[in-house]
């Protein structure tokens, strides 16, 4: 019974068709996976040259896995998200996020949050963002209460066709910028919140029940969703195959 | 059998020391009563030349009251709200809400709306707050969706040192103004919304769920509880008992 | 007090500058507004030649508004919305709904819809874009219990950069066209159920927690929001302003 | 009082006679009972030489029970189930499940699931039906984002009379199934997600939602009941007792 | 735009490929449908000699249909479902549903509810099964309060292979049943309670709770769903490619 | 199928030997029920002699019942309750339920109700108890904003040994008098209330959460259960089979 | 700072006069105290002679108690209950709980469980009782899936004027008690459950949504309030002042 | 890869300007900030002398601060703030809270709670006064159980213009509060309770429920919030810009 114990765990079938169909591959979700599935995951991907996002990585998590795959990847704490890249070596100094956020000039895409506590939430879709090569513009701290400081950056803001709006609590943030901006406004609700508020249920009801006429709104905390929604509406300009007049 | 149904309703017992206890008398809240029990209630009420405020009554009920009550009564059928008064005569021409509103250089309150939705609800609080004769300054429309409508309103409405900001669906409007307004700010979450946000428990929860400080909430539509609360915040500066340095 | 109860309604304050900022003018969103309001805002758009998209406005109350506003509008009795259109004249035997969606080779959005019951919620969206001027595809009744119809249209619907999908109950449709298509989906969820799915919860919490990334979500039965968020991300692709590489 | 502290627990009293009754004994839930409640429940059993499954029992439960009784169990880390089996010997290198699960061409059930994180619950199905000696094909990682995955393996699925649908999030593969199967449908929601569908409601109540007609719903992650429901099912084709015409 | 408001509804698309895919047809679920929707599914299967099952008809709604489109139809009040056949004239001394209950030898469905409230979705769970020519035993007012009135029925239920448990409020009968049935027991929770249990999710959840093992639940007053899961049970003994040892 | 509408309804069968079992015969709850449901079982009760107490019968349903039925009956349209007694002709002058109230020096129960909007669910266990021939003091208009009020009863209160106390919105009355009585205390929560507390939830949660140990607690506005658990607390003192020491 | 973090905790103030005005003293509520607060509400307890009863005493926070205090204590690890009593020496070899329970001839309460998991709940009503030297008869194991268990013990639960029932999941048990027992049923809904039925949300409105008429319902896992409302009832039979006829 | 896992972390904007706009200046929230941000946040305020209350810092958290910056914190465990002053260095010896309260003529305010539980909410109230310099009165442990306790401090109560009354489970105190005292009552729901209490959702919709006129209600455990409520209430009184006649 012991050896069956530490047994090899389940082979995960991987969606790897997904990119040819929808332009986006399928990311490994990794909360409630064991490290040896990741690790599973992890080698046939280098075996195959196979790129990877790996989201909801904890830094324990990341920790347990194979030490030569740990080397390999891109990780980042903050947004508990790993990144297998094969096109250029993963660069301790600069990661694939700040990387990105730099050439703002290029950024088609701000990443805007409400309070620190938001961050979490929107790094995982900046990161999602540069898996893309898409570079993104980030703004902190702007939450509501402290208006002036969200009306001293609705120039940068508009200056992007797509704005992900990450915000915990009451989740005024995407309301407010949706009434400000022509562009496509993504709430991304956080679960960053105490009481009433605790766990995000109140930032995403609000956000679905903004005046702002045309929000989109994803699930809490799913900041790699957010990512994803931003990079079909972008593709709409980029595919050759739809005539837009 | 018949006779009994309509036999005259339960007496209905007022907590008339309220008054003297608190400052603030016993509303009539009219929703569930029969009209037999109100106009019981305002038969008294003449008889002893007591004043009362009649909450939450509608238009049908209004009118299925006695002809002679009704006209003794300032009826409006925004808020749903009576008066009944003995220090003057109303005048249908001139209601006591929008008298007081006209006194507007004597106004400590503001209320605000954030929809013309959320009138109702507002409406509820200027009346009792003219019940009790305190004038108050008016703003409507003031959603976050349209920010500047806000913002080109705000010298106005840091002038009263207490703000009543009723709003509906993800009621952003007193997050924003807690935000920017030094005095009370009370929160008053309207019905107003549909789907995920209808009945108000949205808007409830998310300015429950506010990142500005200090915030007052009260329940849904309460826009009585919300006059109620200023009328208890003005008195703080008025009564002689308290000694504040 | 009789007179009072007749008197013209609150004049309602509109965001005009909203065009100017977003590019969306603000829809009359009718429900809870009488119809004195209603056609007081009318009267003035009249006068102005200011278009107007009307939304929840069931027949009842369209019944009930001033007879020549009424012969100005091009009323929909299924999605509930109205269009006061200036420049050309509503025509009775070709709404512009389905004038839009007559013009299908032109049509950048498709509006699908799982059932019968889904389908108001599907035309607000429909008429919204049409006011636009933004032609549609309109495909219906490809529920997921019937996977073929679903798949039999998916050369169709991936014709369009962008797709609304309209339904109730579980809403499995949203989640598997967003495994299907490589476009922006956007999940309209809508009231139609019963038992523990009526009223839409359910329907829009399977949408926010589909497994197909990148979904756009918005309330439930909010066609008009679907149809705002369509014409965000389609302006990406158009607007000058925005360099896209 | 030291001495009580470590006193023998409350002796448990099974429901021996279940078997006799409905043909499925009890099983042991062992979530909530201590080592020493569990322990004793296996000698009692051990004594009788009385089969018996036990389920919820995690890996450092299983550690913490008696090393004789430990020896005796086949243990699965996966589904955390056990089983004290007397008809064989249990063999470390080929579990019950496996065991079954090989003999595919006798299997009468399919266990399925949508993603890796589901599997879990599919297992303790698995286990529950191997437990009863009844063969089962798995097939795992179908979930409706890849739909072409699950249209694949359509034949496999519909060539057992019963299939059990393992999914968290939205759920939507018991609908997609219960739309292409003519078998029994029993949807197992699980607790996999996060957000608004973490702990599995979402999951559960979208499977109750279902437009497919005549899906049979259990409880979350309640593998263990989705099995007893497919023994249920199978026993009226076998049961000589029942006359179907 | 009169003429409008009364112009024909969209066309249905009926699923009816399903029959042959799964085994049952679409239902046509008429609650939201309007008269001149469900006339013309009528017209057309009619035309097409297709048996059709309606559900949540109600009486209103009914007598709203063409009055050539009625006489041809076996409606039932009680459960809101209607049939239209065409293997024998509809007679009004007997109806499909009591027809069948008559020739109970042969049942090989129980039908059982708690208490009068819940008979309406009993009754749907009947006339479906009559719909598909399943003979079925009802047994009424059997609720655990009464707890000998179930126990004098025991042998009758556990006479058939499957039954049906219709039960409101706390929905104790199904795990009772559960626990003293050897066949498949089916929940069928109904919105039939007040207070905390009004609209049927204390019943619900209750089902799904229930410590019997292996019951399975259908959504709230879902006696159409509750009859499809008995008839794909059935199936299983009766279908002869599936080869059961 | 005309004749079908209108054919006599489903015979109820009801648990009449409850009464032997549990000192409790089955009231008959009208709610759901047809007129001609009720009827015929008051033909069965009249013809029997069997006394009956009818719940949630409201004013429009009695005016639909039978008028020689009608005639027997003693109706209470504030608690929407009606007996059927066999021991003395209902006199229309005095009622069970004010005739017991008047023999207040024997009441064993008193019901009490926080404000006028909490009686009809007050009468309910008044009437009740009635039926069952117990005496009860009723003290109305009670609740804690106007502590005072209740102060002066308490000793009132304390006279019986049981204490029903009706109360929606917050439901303060029955923590406070748990807190005050040595007596059986039952919280009976009502639906009286708006916004958060429309419906009665918060009322129950708030009595199930009481910080006064030991209230019995029953579903919203159920007076008739709250009654009944009076009853069974009286038993104990009166039934001789029991030797209380 | 440092010394600041051990300096004594806020003296509790309890409520003492509490055992006069209603015959209950005030237990001590040990969740979410420090052991210092605990420890110094025992030694003025002890100083005073005053009898204590803490409830939920986990083991962990029992053995961070002062060791002289322990000493004293008569502690029950099922239940996380503690009795200081001063009339006899606390012996380890038989515990207060089990004292009573043997004098089983003199029990006026039957406390029963469902199961294994809801003792925890049950005996925290046990010890409660045994503190005020009330005998208690217990009853576990009971539940209705196992229906003839509860029937073989029917006679012996009718036995006892008081029947506290504890069951988590979908507690069917108090149900059918309530419907075979004429005395008062308390039902004790514990948290014993998993997916929908975890926490115990499903058994409490379960319990107050039954429909054998009377029960008396507490909070979930509330067994020292079920205790203290049949000590409530059992005093209404014994106490002087009240003249039951 | 390492370094940057300890690399430092996003610099936190605060809302400096805070102050000058509302009087209020930005609390640091610290729950989801780690060490390294806090510490980042107190090295700049030291550096620039500005004072900080931080909220939500539990023991270890505090712990974990860099030592310089622990020495220089007013650090309390029980309400889990800390507060950097420099206008006067700290006293192990007296807090500021303590310090504040033993001035106690000087209150404006009391800070009351139900029972020892309530005690940390209370107490961040009460430190967040201190930081604002404002005296306050504290009245622990008077809960309505024992309402005695309650009269007999309500002319202490009362002799301050603003109370702040924090209560879990059913919270009545507040309820009973507003209807005894005439100045500003802010509710303060905490999170103290268990079963269907625990987290405080039902104190605080208890709260909002409230049938006392005029309560100000916060979020569960806000006592930050509640604290920042009566500063801006007395503001009013204070600030010679407002015009109170």
């Amino acid at each position: 019974m012991k050896d069956k114990a530490v047994s090899p765990p389940e082979e995960v079938v991987l969606d790897d068709a997904r990119l040819q169909r929808i332009g986006l591959d399928e990311a490994i979700y990794c909360q409630g996976k064991s490290p040896a599935q990741t690790d599973s995951i992890l080698a046939a991907s280098i075996r195959n040259r196979t790129p990877r996002l790996l989201t909801r990585l904890d830094g324990k998590s990341f920790e347990a896995l194979d030490a030569d795959h740990r080397s390999r990847l891109d990780y980042d704490p903050v947004s508990c998200t790993a990144i297998l890249a094969f096109d250029r070596k993963p660069d301790p100094g600069s990661d694939l996020g700040s990387d990105a956020a730099a050439s703002k000039e290029r950024a088609q895409v701000t990443v805007a949050s409400a309070g620190t506590s938001d961050i979490p939430a929107a790094k995982e879709a900046v990161r999602t963002l540069a898996y893309y090569k898409e570079a993104v513009q980030e703004i902190h701290d702007i939450g509501v209460a402290g208006l002036w400081r969200l009306l001293d950056r609705l120039d940068d803001i508009r200056s992007t066709p797509v704005v992900i709006a990450a915000a915990g609590m009451e989740a005024s943030l995407p309301s407010v910028l949706g009434g400000q901006v022509p562009g496509l406004v993504i709430a991304l609700p956080t679960s960053n919140g105490y009481g009433i508020s605790a766990g995000g249920r109140v930032a995403l009801e609000a956000a679905l029940s903004s005046c702002a006429p045309g929000l989109a709104v994803v699930n809490i905390d799913n900041g790699y969703g957010a990512a994803c929604l931003a990079l079909r509406a972008l593709r709409i300009a980029r595919a050759p195959s739809h005539c837009l007049y």
